[in-house]
């Protein structure tokens, strides 16, 4: 069964509940009834239906960005992009600070380069400390429409695996990669990029909220 | 490409976007995004990292209502159950406003006996109307442990998908399926769902926030 459900991609998420409901039930009956979860959503709608709501966000947010590289629509706000390898940690973090601090007032996107399985669970938890829910985001992979939307591209990380357009505003942040790290580390991290973010905003002349 | 976007479900998300770009992109340049977006969200991680935390959403559900049933968790409040037979129009605006109006002081589940594709549309505007967002809801199937962990079952139009268990209270609501139905007609009916959950709430000793 461990098999079925590491073929399945399900392991991360028994581990997680096998977690949770320590003391309560067995790993076992969690994984049974995790790929019971998904035969049966697999059976019905939801799945499709779930999965056809990320592709609608996904696609969404590129064909904002398609509209204003061919000025069909106006940029009514800085764009910010925030690319690292894994869209896992650095991007996240920063992508979530800077629409927190700004209020609403930088349109902001994220990206990996080689996107991960999912977001760093240290890094979840170390948002959820300063209130900042990252539990619906996910990893993604970088498109080319999104970079040439961005007013200001930030690096973190990535090296050469971000394309570079004229005209636009590079910057490459020099932070330390909270993967594998503990949470004091994370937390760190953490603080040093909203540090990084307050500078930036105050650049793009727009005031960080406390 | 049409035939593509059919065969991978994605026809009602083409058609919600091309509304919403009408006039910016052509039907044809948002389906040829939202294929590729599937495509590019498919090769990485993303995909599977969403799914994943749909079936943890999930069965994190089933495995509270498993130990409350097997008496190895306490329920700290009444767990009310709202079944119809898609899990898309009457049930999730049921749910939705008990959760609210109890102030999250009754948890609520609900579910489908043949859970449909998506929540019907006019009831997601008719929900925001009111404050409430079900944009992250998703139609979901019938499962035994959650009928068997509520103390009140409520269902509407469902008739005899719903299996019945000694000891707990079953309540069948007449209200009228909002599908297909006018936004004028679904305001209607959320309203109506709106007075019983009240009714509901006082017969629970809850009192329902204004």
């Amino acid at each position: 069964m461990q098999e079925a459900s590491r073929r399945s991609g399900l392991e991360p998420t028994v581990e997680k509940l096998a977690d949770e409901f320590k003391g309560t039930f067995s790993p076992e009956t969690v994984r049974r009834y995790a790929l019971d979860s998904l035969s049966v959503l697999s059976r019905g709608a939801s799945l499709k239906q779930y999965v056809s709501l990320l592709v609608y966000r996904f696609t969404r947010e590129r064909l904002l960005a398609a509209a204003q590289v061919e000025g069909k629509m106006n940029k009514e706000m800085p764009e910010v992009l925030f690319v690292c390898v894994h869209n896992a940690g650095r991007s996240q973090i920063a992508a979530a600070l800077t629409h927190s601090l700004s209020g609403g007032r930088v349109h902001v996107r994220s990206a990996g380069s080689t996107p991960a399985d999912e977001i760093n669970p240290a890094v979840v938890q170390a948002m959820e400390e300063v209130g900042l829910d990252l539990s619906q985001e996910f990893p993604k992979p970088l498109t080319d429409e999104v970079v040439q939307a961005a007013d200001v591209v930030i690096t973190m990380g990535c090296g050469d695996a971000c394309p570079i357009y004229p005209g636009k505003r590079y910057l490459d942040w020099e932070v330390e990669d909270p993967a594998g790290q503990p949470i004091e580390t994370v937390r760190r991290i953490r603080d040093e990029i909203r540090g990084r973010v307050e500078g930036l905003l105050s650049e793009l002349g727009v005031e960080a909220k406390p």
